[in-house]
């Protein structure tokens, strides 16, 4: 079971004109600011806000009639859900989200606009994956998890192919990690394309298991993670998505939460995109001086912009003086 | 004295390589929302952020040599400063800008930042103008105005311009009105290359002179105009921008603020764009429905991205129920 450079290009076949060719936006301040020329993926106009409609739509459109048929569950409070709902509609398949029922009122209605059922559950009485199976196996439906899957994982990487396409010659790569979908994808996207471009995933610093992950070679966990990044929340990568990453990353860094508000306001102020915390992730990482590539040509994946603007007051006030 | 398309071919051959080519984004959404198709012209990735860097530059690179070595002055305390500011940084030009002492602190340090004098006064003992004009008599500095201005006008029809080169066939343009810089350069350039578009002139109904001036023939004023639009505050067009709206503009209409800033967060929320309240003025005309093209190409033009986050907690307040 892996994912190759021709998974991913058959992915981008199922989703050509059906999602969004994002644009690269590059900045003078920020090529100023960095000493490196840095061409930004921007996601944050994908379908649905996020990367995560490339994944969700390479998986449904493979299902055989039958599980169309029946339709698709899968549990997530964040962008996977809307990118399946979305897909789902597309494709006219029944989806049910499971989703916590303290979930923001903005990502419930998102859910609901693209037409999929939300079964909501307390978190404190039972997990979602309980509940998923047991749902999943009464009404016959297909469990389309967020990250740990080829089809998911091969849809995610059309985000690099694209990339590498539109700013050639790219010699780094950097992506966020959260379940890992993102960066196997475009890791595996990028060492057939570009093999000597470097491929490095960032995480929230609190949110570390992947990076610990990748420096031991054991698979390790974090539990409810308290980060800005939502998206970066996962407990763990997969067991598809950490050998992908094994295989293909070149390495793993983390900033903190201090880093990420600073860098998505300056997104916002400077480059007038509108990113979440996890969109701004992967930038942050150059733009606090963590990580520095002089000279180069550096890609970055703004990776998502759903953001409750509502949350922007108190996201702000945790600025850094 | 007027302006031709040719005027702003000539402006657009002098910012090439200069100005941004900024990019036209569509939207399922809105145009579901719409029943037309709608094409967003995005002045708020412009250089400086806004569409103003196309005048002032095509202002200043245009001086003698002797006018360049002497300086410019002009006065603003909004994007117009900022764009006389960098144009005048690439040209080497030497650049005072009046701006009122209680402007606020980032539009200070944006325009110092690209290395301008500021001179503040206080609006309560003497006018911009007054305080203006005794500047440049002393120094011998150019003043450059912010719209009634011929290379100003030409400069801010490039907008139109690199639109109807992008989005062929448009039979309506919408844009935001203030000083009209922006509407009459992009009304001349429409009736130059697309006889048959229409455009329409939005402007806050607060703040509503131009259009008073266009129904009525007479040039009108307005006095310290409560809006969030601060771009339209200007108290009334120019005898050039008047007369120019007059011959090519075909329509002026208003929007409240209450329209403006729910069509601002729509447009940060589902386009992910960030725009400033001006900017989503032309859009809140059709967004609100006080505008209506069933079916048709209809331009409308984004014309800046510069707001204050801090200021969005107070902003989005005023939103409807």
């Amino acid at each position: 079971m892996s994912v190759t450079l021709e998974d991913i290009k058959a992915a981008a076949g199922r989703l050509k004109g059906l999602s969004r060719l994002t644009p690269v936006h590059t900045s003078r301040m920020v090529d100023e600011r960095c000493g490196a020329k840095v061409f930004f993926k921007c996601e944050n106009f994908q379908r649905a806000g996020a990367f995560k409609f490339r994944g969700a739509y390479n998986a449904l459109c493979q299902l055989t009639p039958e599980q169309r048929k029946a339709g698709v569950l899968t549990y997530s409070s964040g962008n996977h859900a809307q990118a399946i709902a979305l897909a789902g509609q597309l494709l006219e398949i029944p989806r049910v989200v499971v989703m916590p029922q303290d979930a923001p009122a903005v990502k419930l209605a998102a859910t609901r606009g693209y037409g999929a059922e939300v079964v909501l559950y307390d978190k404190h009485k039972k997990t979602r994956e309980e509940l998923g199976a047991k749902l999943a196996a009464e009404r016959g439906l297909t469990i389309i998890p967020p990250y740990n899957h080829r089809d998911i994982v091969a849809g995610q990487g059309t985000v690099a192919l694209e990339l590498h396409e539109q700013a050639g010659g790219l010699e780094v790569l950097l992506a966020p990690c959260g379940g890992g979908g993102l960066l196997s994808g475009s890791a595996v996207a990028t060492c057939g394309m570009v093999p000597g471009c470097k491929v490095i995933g960032v995480e929230p610093a609190t949110a570390d298991d992947a990076t610990r992950s990748f420096k031991s070679g054991e698979l390790q966990t974090v539990k409810n993670p308290e980060t800005v990044a939502d998206g970066a929340r996962t407990p763990s990568l997969g067991q598809l998505t950490f050998q992908l990453i094994r295989a293909h990353v070149d390495d793993m860094v983390t900033v903190d939460d201090a880093a990420i508000i600073e860098t998505m306001r300056f997104i916002w102020e400077r480059m007038k995109l509108v990113v979440e915390p996890t969109g701004a992730l992967a930038y942050a990482a150059l733009h606090s001086g963590v990580l520095s590539f002089p000279g180069k040509r550096v890609g970055v994946i703004l990776s998502g912009g759903n953001v409750d603007l509502d949350s922007l007051p108190a996201l702000f006030a945790h600025k850094p003086s």
